[in-house]
């Protein structure tokens, strides 16, 4: 069988309802900060999803009324007609590349928090509202139902009439007003809309009728639903009342759209959750209640998963979000027999980090995620090299291999050297490290173009100095260097009373770690005033490893960035069941050879703890030595410093400042400084 | 002496530069959460100051460049030519209102995230920035400084293209790169721009210097200057390098602003700074040092101690942000000699709170605030009555009075009756608390008014049910009979599991504390699961009382909402002062007589605490009991249910929805629906 019959039944048409997805590949709604902010940009990423020959491109929840409201948060709006040229702008980019359109409306209730709108909240009952802000919202009463009835038939009418081919009911992620009525915690009512479990799910099949009723004879209408909450018998179960619903509802829209709630579930990152289609033992029982198809999501990216996926009965259409996001081709890929070729996700929810920012969505794989409109990026498409240039990249982390592999691609003849055995740099580093294995996947991509590409020469330990590149004669040279964690315990929270550190302390840093240099046996301190990821990632290490691990950190909590990647629960949790001791609010003062000293970060009491080594997580040094020698020196035509080396970030800004180096090689300066100031305005005519 | 002749001074001229100033009251640059994302909003916020007689109206901080990128906070933006448009809706209309428009241009180095440009973040030296995110600061080059000094000349030309008069460097509140470069811990540069305090001050002198040379002919260089940290030695202080900044740069700028950093110290709050003018002993130095005109400010309501400002040679101008906020008619009023018309600002940071939230700005004093261009609300206007309908408002906390005066001043009959002793209800209770006192202006005000209009009739100690209201003959009843807080520990943490209570458990509520019901003597636990202000105020009061205090939260840190307000460093710190233990990440399960059980919010592992009595600060039960009745029994032309009792939430909201209701009265619905969509749009059109 040829790899084109064996995916052949991916490619199948689906009937949804009045409308068919030329294929199974699904784009399921998903966040990415631009929304209603940022109208050009979010036509612009969903029709790079279409071209890339996903069947149905979504949207991300859209507000149907001001009382879900969601603002700073740039999601989707739809409160009334003025809202439709926006999402116009969407649906005709994706229908001009061949795809179908969904929009996902949604009403928050006390998942909004009405800050721009001042609403009242509305929620099934009296009752606190998600965020932590002074408002609680009020039980809806009859005609607040009616109402909402009203505002969401409305809306689909809007949706519609702006070229949308495929209107949601939302009732997911614990995050919508449909979903608040079926769980009893948030439902007391006593009326026709509280108490059994039909009376909690009559909203939702209202919503379903009536979006059908306006607007079914040209539109699909999926449902978006969250069969299970993963809390057991404390939240609502696949097996009870999930399966319930679904056989309660069944045949009523044209498509059901599973998943599991919260966010951090359906959402699960690859440290915690390795395991692609892990929501498949949830979702599995849904097709077996309807007729109608049904997608289902779970970090898919190998086809030979996706067939099964169908060939089983467990889905008709292989939802993405995640992986659509990391290769917004991965259809096109797939159908052209360039398996290799897909930039697999990695499974670290920096996508969702940006959107929990309030800005636009960013990919550690795919560094043209966001940048379709503002810069032009296509995923798959740069220009071609504009002369016979050779250029030099020192450095084979993710930053070298993007800007190398980039390069390449535009034709250009590229030599890669780096001072280490393997390449990777930090991503071979860190992927060694607990739940970060998948994270090798951005190496692992870059080497599978890089060494094949006859117009790459790599040079493995090699640790060049400014002689030996001068030597090589290269005049155009990228370096991505990198940085070394520091040894002197300074960081944000250290800056005006630096740390004092004695000679006799056992210091390690995570570089010590990484390279294998352990400290002794016995009790460590990690102190991590990063408050990102790795800090936490280490104590998991030494703790699984036998250490006596005490973490302490100037933050209130462990790993706060990790918040936007809806980890830092299970993260703290982890830390938690291994056994670490905990020391929040601690800012390092001093450390010796057998003790250490902290300040409370609120009254700056100080506190010293018996101690053997001590692991610091702080800052990082940016390695430029080759840099400023080269720069000294002189001579060359291009000098360029990217990734850590130039400013220490995420893997995925390392990534990004990789390829923006590769496209702007040989672009007039004007123009590359053009593009930063590239944005999307409010509108300031007379109105 | 008149009151006219006692206050003449205030309402003389200044000259600034080549620009006057109309008098002497000067709304200096503040945040508001409108910015270039909100810009019809934010000119017509503005010109309502102008309207109000203050004699410069400044806009908020404004980015100069893309690697000064707030995002997604709504503050000002210039990058280049694109944004006049937006900045111009606001000089016009501060123009029109006869007053001068100043722009306070910023580049924010360490204290930008630049989240939305991705763009490097530029710092005086490598380092980690200011907000937790996996980014670090590079040190500026020498072309690098060059670049910045370029940026702002240019942006300096296109804020007077736009229309401003005034034009500020920025060197405060540790937001911004001018004022990294002087601080020692931030900058440890060996070049000229690092080491000396000469040289820390090169960049500000060559940013003042080249402001002037490009546009300082016909705008006016303000220089906003913060002179000490209020972190003694730690920082810079106002005896020692504060002093020698000023007398370094003396007469290069046409005015100088000054405060202390950083803003959480610029804007105290009453409860933890309950002086106006607290800021004297840090600024009054400054006219010593200088010929050019000062302003400052300290939260001024006072005319008298605005006075006395000007004469002891403390200021030229008196300065202010949230004064102006809470009354934008402040000049207006001292004006006219209606001293006793000013809202006086509480000092309640809800304004701040907003910004701090990405959202507009709304006001607990002044409920129009914000609402200028939205609603179209003025806060010294609001239209006539169009019957002569009478009406009777139920409750006399902050949402009745603010109804009551509201339909007062449209001429409305008002009949006010509240069950209590004394009117204020929330207010009168919260402000009896440690802190809190200067809340009760929120009453002061709007009873000052009530007591006046001889529309309005006041009846305490008046329980009305619902015969009481039909007998009134009242065909127009508003309810504002606020809400009482639950007894039953339910909260946000506890819904899906509610805590066990014995009967035998000694509970309290807030309600029981502000009326003086107190736990007998000994341990007692407050458990905070509102998470607001309240649960850190009655530990306090508790605290002194002498009672033993442990104060526990599911939250990770005391009164996470007073993050926004800028306090919670100070909130926890003054329970640490006080002895009190704190008991964090902890759900409240059991309670009995003498014990009380929580569960750790990450493990669910259970924890017991020996325990005498309990308050429990959970959430709010809206009193409804006459509403219902009312509903019941019918007749009524207006039911209409405010504040707390349709929603609770802060005293900001409660009193805005008494205004609204107040406006709304006798408008058609169609036309009331209608305000609730009206927004900003970002433009669609095609570039």
């Amino acid at each position: 069988m040829t790899e084109k019959d064996k995916y052949s039944v991916l490619f199948e048409p689906v009937q949804i309802g009045p409308v068919v997805a030329k294929n199974r590949f699904y784009q399921v709604p998903h966040c990415n900060g631009m929304g209603h902010v940022r109208p050009r940009a979010e036509a612009a990423m969903r029709a790079m999803k279409a071209e890339g020959g996903w069947a149905v491109v979504s949207n991300q929840e859209t507000e149907i009324h001001p009382t879900s409201d969601l603002a700073p948060f740039a999601e989707g709006r739809l409160w009334d007609a003025r809202d439709i040229p926006a999402l116009r702008l969407m649906t005709d980019a994706v229908h001009d590349k061949g795809a179908l359109a969904a929009i996902e409306l949604v009403h928050n209730g006390g998942h909004a928090s009405n800050l721009l709108s001042r609403a009242p909240i509305l929620a099934p009952s009296d009752m606190a509202i998600e965020n932590v802000i002074p408002m609680q919202a009020r039980a809806m009463d009859k005609s607040d139902i009616r109402a909402l009835r009203r505002w969401h038939r409305d809306a689909a009418v809007r949706a519609r009439d702006a070229g949308f081919d495929v209107i949601y009911v939302y009732a997911g992620h614990n995050m919508t007003i449909a979903q608040h009525f079926m769980l009893p915690h948030m439902n007391q009512r006593s009326d026709e809309y509280g108490g059994s479990l039909e009376n909690r799910v009559r909203l939702t099949r209202e919503l379903l009728e009536e979006t059908r009723e306006a607007v079914g004879d040209t539109c699909a209408v999926a449902f978006r639903f969250a069969v299970d909450e993963m809390l057991g018998a404390d939240g609502m179960q696949a097996a009870e009342e999930g399966r319930a619903i679904v056989e309660l509802l069944s045949d009523l829209p044209d498509l059901w759209d599973v998943n599991v709630a919260g966010w951090p579930n359906d959402s699960a990152t690859t440290r915690f959750q390795p395991q692609d289609g892990y929501q498949n033992d949830y979702i599995s029982f849904v097709k077996q209640v309807t007729q109608k198809p049904v997608v289902g999501v779970g970090r898919f990216t190998s086809p030979d998963l996706m067939v099964s996926m169908i060939r089983k009965g467990v889905l008709d259409l292989i939802g993405a979000a995640r992986p659509s996001i990391a290769d917004p081709f991965l259809p096109e890929k797939i159908k052209t027999g360039r398996i290799d070729e897909i930039r697999e996700c990695i499974g670290c929810n920096i996508c969702v980090s940006a959107d929990s920012q309030g800005v636009p969505i960013r990919c550690t794989q795919n560094p043209t995620m966001g940048e379709e409109w503002r810069r032009g990026w296509h995923p798959e498409i740069i220009a071609p090299k504009l002369s016979d240039q050779e250029v030099l990249v020192v450095g084979a982390g993710p930053a070298g291999l993007e800007c190398a592999m980039q390069l390449s691609k535009r034709g250009y003849g590229v030599t890669l050297a780096d001072a280490a055995d393997e390449p990777g740099g930090r991503v071979l580093r860190e992927s060694s490290l607990p739940g970060l294995s998948a994270w090798m996947r951005v190496a692992d991509h870059r080497l599978y173009h890089l060494r094949q590409d006859n117009n790459v020469q790599m040079f493995m330990q090699s640790q060049l100095g400014a002689d030996d590149v001068a030597e090589l004669g290269l005049k155009h040279v990228f370096l991505a260097t990198g940085a070394r964690w520091r040894r002197d315990g300074l960081g944000r929270s250290t800056y005006r009373a630096p740390p004092q550190i004695d000679k006799a302390a056992q210091v390690f840093t995570p570089d010590d770690i990484m390279d294998g240099k352990m400290p002794p046996k016995g009790p460590v301190m990690i102190y991590d005033d990063d408050q990102i990821y790795l800090a936490a990632v280490l104590a998991e290490k030494l703790a699984c490893d036998g250490y006596d691990v005490t973490f302490v950190t100037p933050a209130n909590m462990v790993s706060p960035f990790t918040q936007y990647t809806l980890e830092q629960a299970r993260v703290q949790l982890r830390l938690i069941e291994l056994g670490v001791t905990l020391l929040i609010n601690s800012t390092l003062v001093a450390l010796s050879a057998d003790a250490v000293r902290f300040a409370c970060t609120y009254s700056g009491q100080e506190k010293e703890l018996a101690n053997l080594s001590s692991v610091l997580v702080t800052e990082r040094r940016r390695e430029t030595t080759l840099y400023d020698a080269l720069r000294q020196r002189g001579g060359l035509d291009t000098l360029n410093l990217i990734g850590d080396a130039a400013s220490p970030s995420l893997i995925a800004d390392a990534v990004y400042s990789g390829h923006m180096a590769a496209r702007n090689f040989e672009r007039s300066p004007d123009v590359i400084e053009a593009d930063w100031f590239r944005r999307e305005l409010v509108a300031t005519d007379k109105e």
